[in-house]
């Protein structure tokens, strides 16, 4: 078989699981946090730069890249792998949260999402079926099932109906995948309704998937609701597969997720944020722009491996007050490295049943008041 | 001494010389090309990547860097070479060119250039001595002594003050010079007239300098005007002292004037060209945003060690249609490494005295009808 899932040990004092994830394109070690490469790009760096940060496994996203270059040319191009240099796994997801917070004018019915495009305003159908397709083409290891999204805060007759939706796409995503190299994550929603949450985690846990998703979190809810929802999700989650919280999130959200059992992350947070001058640390973030980096020769962080940190805080602020284009991508490489630092940092702690002090040590360094 | 220029051979059918000039940061092998890091940055490329274009020496530049960071803040941290992490040679334009073509409201008596700032509309003062100064404290290893520069066409009276000026002001720089880590060149004016050309020429091989550059040229004259000039310029520079073309030029420009005896250029052309889309190649121009690379899964040029050609023609298409940032990064390495190949391809012809061949060659495939 392609795919499989070894966990290796839960840490002796927090829900926290250190696994491999083995896919046809190499074994990813969790937890681990995946860079997102939306267009098949991480914007501003290089696939071997995005590689040197540590980075296992990168996502691509279905609605993107199906708008442009289109799914085709990406297949008869031999894949996104080889279409973005990326020899790696790579997860797509399957386009449900870009209808919700990109597409225009989005209509879902039993059968299908219709939609504009954001390009073109072109009117498209996003089916179950539809986005397997597209995946398909793409190539990706792990193919996302097409969820039904939709705001928060929503009444319980909403969240059911997208919920009850949710299951039934996830069972026709199922139904129409074709390859076998390719694995099949279904998505639980039910917003911050803990019962509905159990309720679809087991729905979902019947069909088998080779991976489960905690999908519609880090849409504007408050961190301690994020959290509330993974204290009940997560022991309603198969043990022996994959467990992916969508789109999250900051430092803090991934020991806190990875404290409660959660084993894959992606968020543009880290590449946004770099390219807005702002850069991770373990004493919480640097705004680079600051006046009082300019004549600072320290890098970020002493010890950190990346490109940003062979420089001065003061040449990185240069670099933005100059508009250069090398602000943002040493930014970005930076932050990709320090997210990967975390989650290789918290593997070696569960490893060694330490990961209740590293989650302390860490979030005792992220609550410092700021320095700039 | 910390500096050398060593002239190994001349081309047996041309003026094309192959020489190597030594500096305190290593040596250069000539003739070269050097990247543009006006902002003590190379647009869009980590130090390690525009040493990977096989670029030997880049170049900074002193207006835009006493404006921001100001040389102050470069000399505290290190000096230039630390500052933007390049232990390569640098070298830096005086700021001649800028007070032409950038700053507002120029106004240059004998004394100095009144000038405002373009990024704040600070009223400034650039004189031949400040300029050694700013480039002392920025610690390059070859600074330029500050030119009048004008607009062509001019009249013969206004060519001749502009020239007169800069070879005072030449004189200035020279004596106000300390550093003995630091090579100045002069800079010959004189428009498009031979005459005043050679004049300046002379005047300023009187004053014994470690290098000359040919300035005021590309600056809206026709190619066979720039060549002309460099004719007759050429021969009356010094054989023993690097030649250095200021601010060109395009692929044909560089064996031109190679051919005539240049041994050194700079130009914003690869870099600004490839943020646009447009890569050089043997074969001429291609333009990535055209639609007829939709599909083409071969590389810009097949055997190119850079970035670029690693992905396929439809791949950077789709990231300079997509907007994403690499796709100007990977363009960027592809047409340095493009200059880096013509410059190091004529060393090894005029190694070879087959410098004329190589010319003939290059010259051939560039001027095929382009295809895209």
């Amino acid at each position: 078989m392609s795919f499989s899932f070894t966990l290796h040990h839960t840490d002796a004092h927090s829900r926290a699981r250190r696994s491999t994830f083995s896919t046809p394109h190499g074994d990813v070690q969790l937890p681990t946090f995946m860079p997102v490469g939306t267009q098949a790009a991480v914007k501003g760096l290089t696939a071997e730069q995005v590689r040197s940060t540590g980075a296992q496994m990168i996502l691509g996203n279905t609605y993107h890249l199906a708008l442009r270059p289109g799914e085709t040319i990406v297949r008869e191009l031999g894949g996104l792998h080889r279409f973005m240099g990326w020899d790696g796994p790579i997860l797509t997801d399957s386009g449900g949260f870009q209808l919700f917070s990109l597409a225009q004018n989005t209509k879902v019915t039993e059968d299908a999402a219709v939609f504009r495009s954001h390009i073109d305003g072109r009117l498209l159908t996003l089916s179950p079926e539809r986005a397997i397709e597209i995946q398909e083409a793409l190539g990706s290891d792990v193919a996302m099932v097409l969820d039904h999204v939709i705001a928060l805060p929503a009444s319980a007759e909403t969240i059911r109906d997208a919920c009850d939706r949710t299951i039934r796409w996830a069972a026709r995503c199922r139904q129409a995948g074709r390859r076998t190299d390719q694995a099949q994550f279904a998505i639980i929603q039910g917003g911050l309704d803990p019962e509905m949450r159990v309720w679809c985690a087991r729905q979902l846990a019947e069909l088998d998937f080779p991976g489960y998703a905690v999908g519609g979190l880090s849409v504007g809810e408050k961190p301690e609701e994020m959290y509330a929802v993974l204290d009940v999700v997560c022991p309603a989650m198969p043990v022996d597969k994959p467990r992916y919280l969508m789109g999250v999130g900051t430092p803090q959200d991934l020991l806190q997720a990875i404290h409660r059992g959660i084993d894959m992350f992606d968020c543009v947070m880290p590449t946004r944020n770099g390219r807005n001058a702002l850069a991770f640390t373990d004493e919480g973030p640097l705004r680079l722009r600051n006046q009082i980096h300019q004549r600072d020769e320290r890098p970020i962080e002493v010890g950190c491996p990346c490109l940003a940190c062979r420089h001065s805080r003061a040449y990185l602020r240069h670099l933005f007050l100059a508009d250069e284009m090398l602000g943002p991508i040493l930014l970005t490489h930076h932050n990709l490295t320090y997210y990967q630092r975390i989650v290789s940092g918290a593997r070696e702690a569960i490893e060694a049943d330490r990961f209740a002090q590293y989650f302390e040590a860490k979030m005792a360094g992220w609550q410092r008041p700021a320095v700039s």
